[in-house]
């Protein structure tokens, strides 16, 4: 045990290893980010606090899409690319199946082979925790550490499963939804209104048999976008198609994300989405304290579980329901 | 003083008041739920206590659409039009604007002037509020004493401003989007996301020289449809054309919602969602109870300002901001 104490780098040393962008030293950060010890805990908000001034200066691009639609792929491909081109990528996921089942839909790293043996990127699974709003608040922070590593490009993964995809449009610049052009099938699994939260549109797997159909999927749903709201950002939403396994149209998606960061900018939108987010983020962060405290009294779960039923039943009120949990009736 | 205490019903009047449909005592039970004194709203939980087994049994159906998209004449229409299939109507508002400004962009009943003379109708303007919250708790509620009085169907109306449509949205059975066919001008107003939540789009103003463009319109939205991902209860959304002002239309649309409703009711849903939403509504109840006292304490909403800017300009993680708040730092 003592071994294994003295060995654990300190704050200066986790601080001075994310200046090198020592891979090792910011797994470590982000190890403490995510422990669940007050202790740990207290330290993680002193090493947020030391490197926040290195903070913000990345572009932070959420990409979902249904299980099968080629994610792991398509980021391997781009954040390849990415490298290639002298970016420093870190990917990192939330999988909201891990916090109802412990499960993963995701998996971990070893999705993406290629990229994980990349020296400049950094591929970071998801963290694990009972609450979507507790694992969201880890990868933001994450966010953070990546970027005061000299990270460029942040990509955050999510499957377009619950409300996951919120939470992932809640923390990034750009939000890239993938989609297949199998008509109506892969729909499926996606949730409503996720298409209209989405900055771009990219269509994978167009390759062989499947490109025409994709090519016709593609003018469908830019005829759909004309009939959306405008973006916010004065942003044209594209649709476009790459085969992320051939490793063609990779450089265009990037293209287009470039595009939008200089317009966003540019339109005084990038700085306002991100102080917005911070602003709910913060809001998020006091309601959960609320709740917590709120939830951890005596039973309260399953008196909550039980008033529900009466509430299904007509028998009583919601408001009543609710004066019974706060004593009040 | 006295005069008008002693003239004012109890809850026993207010009971059989509602029994028998009197809209004055409806209004008074209406009022009673809006007060803001405690004692009223101990009488208030009492009553709704009183009237829940005649609850439930209307068809709850939100109407939105941005600022000139024809609502009140819609509502005048569709009321009007059920008053003579011999259906009793109740309309009733949301108007964020109300929360935000004090001033309305619904404006009150004076914009139905034939409906708010139907004997079978009963007309309520948008409770006043701070919160989008406690607001929206007040129609959910007006809504039941409204069933209780025996309208068949309620409208609950929303401008397609901030997060009132959701608010509608999740106390409704049936969300109808009023469009027009002006091209992508009329969406600026629409917040994205609502289309999707729509289980019906009607296209007002489909008439003169405004037919044929409609007409594409409806063609454009029905592809467009296509591409989202299906309706939870395998219902297909349809797009109407209808003119409120020559009253054409109106009956399809009501059609419509019939066939829906029969469909929901088969497929399990129209009671599963019902059963969600009170859920949520007892979350969100719980919520603001628990942030309501928090947001008492003294100063609290200066502070959160102040921490909000040394977040905004990079001084402050958003996790000491709130432990500050929390008074843990």
């Amino acid at each position: 045990m003592r071994e294994r104490s003295r060995k654990r780098p300190d704050l200066d040393q986790l601080k001075s290893g994310i200046d090198q962008c020592d891979r090792t030293l910011v797994a470590r950060a982000i190890t403490l980010i995510e422990s669940k010890r007050p202790e740990d805990q207290r330290l993680a908000g002193n090493l947020l606090d030391m490197v926040l001034p290195k903070t913000g200066r990345s572009i932070r691009i959420g990409i979902t899409g249904v299980p099968g639609v080629g994610k792991s792929t398509f980021i391997e491909a781009l954040g390849t690319f990415l490298t290639d081109i002298g970016k420093k990528v870190a990917v990192l996921s939330i999988d909201p199946s891990s916090t109802r089942t412990g499960g993963s839909i995701l998996g971990d790293k070893t999705r993406m082979a290629q990229l994980s043996r990349n020296p400049n990127a950094y591929i970071r699974p998801s963290p694990s925790g009972k609450s979507l709003g507790g694992v969201a608040q880890k990868t933001r922070e994450s966010i953070l550490i990546c970027e005061a590593a000299g990270f460029d490009v942040i990509l955050v993964e999510t499957v377009g499963v619950g409300q996951s995809e919120t939470a992932v449009k809640d923390m990034v610049d750009f939000f890239l939804l993938l989609m297949l052009a199998g008509g109506g099938d892969e729909l499926q699994g996606i949730k409503r209104g996720i298409m209209e939260m989405a900055d771009g549109l990219v269509i994978n797997k167009a390759d062989g048999k499947n490109l025409a159909a994709a090519k016709q999927a593609r003018k469908a749903y830019l005829n759909a976008l004309h009939l959306f709201p405008p973006h916010p950002a004065g942003w044209q939403v594209p649709v476009q198609l790459c085969s992320a396994l051939q490793n063609e149209g990779i450089a265009a998606c990037w293209e287009t994300i470039a595009a939008y960061q200089e317009k966003a900018i540019e339109a005084g939108y990038f700085a306002h989405q991100r102080k917005e987010q911070n602003l709910k983020w913060m809001h998020a962060l006091i309601r959960e304290r609320l709740e917590e405290s709120f939830f951890l009294q005596n039973n309260i779960r399953g008196k909550i579980e039980e008033l529900s039923e009466s509430v299904a039943a007509g028998e009583l009120s919601v408001r009543h329901a609710v004066a019974q949990l706060f004593s009040e009736k």
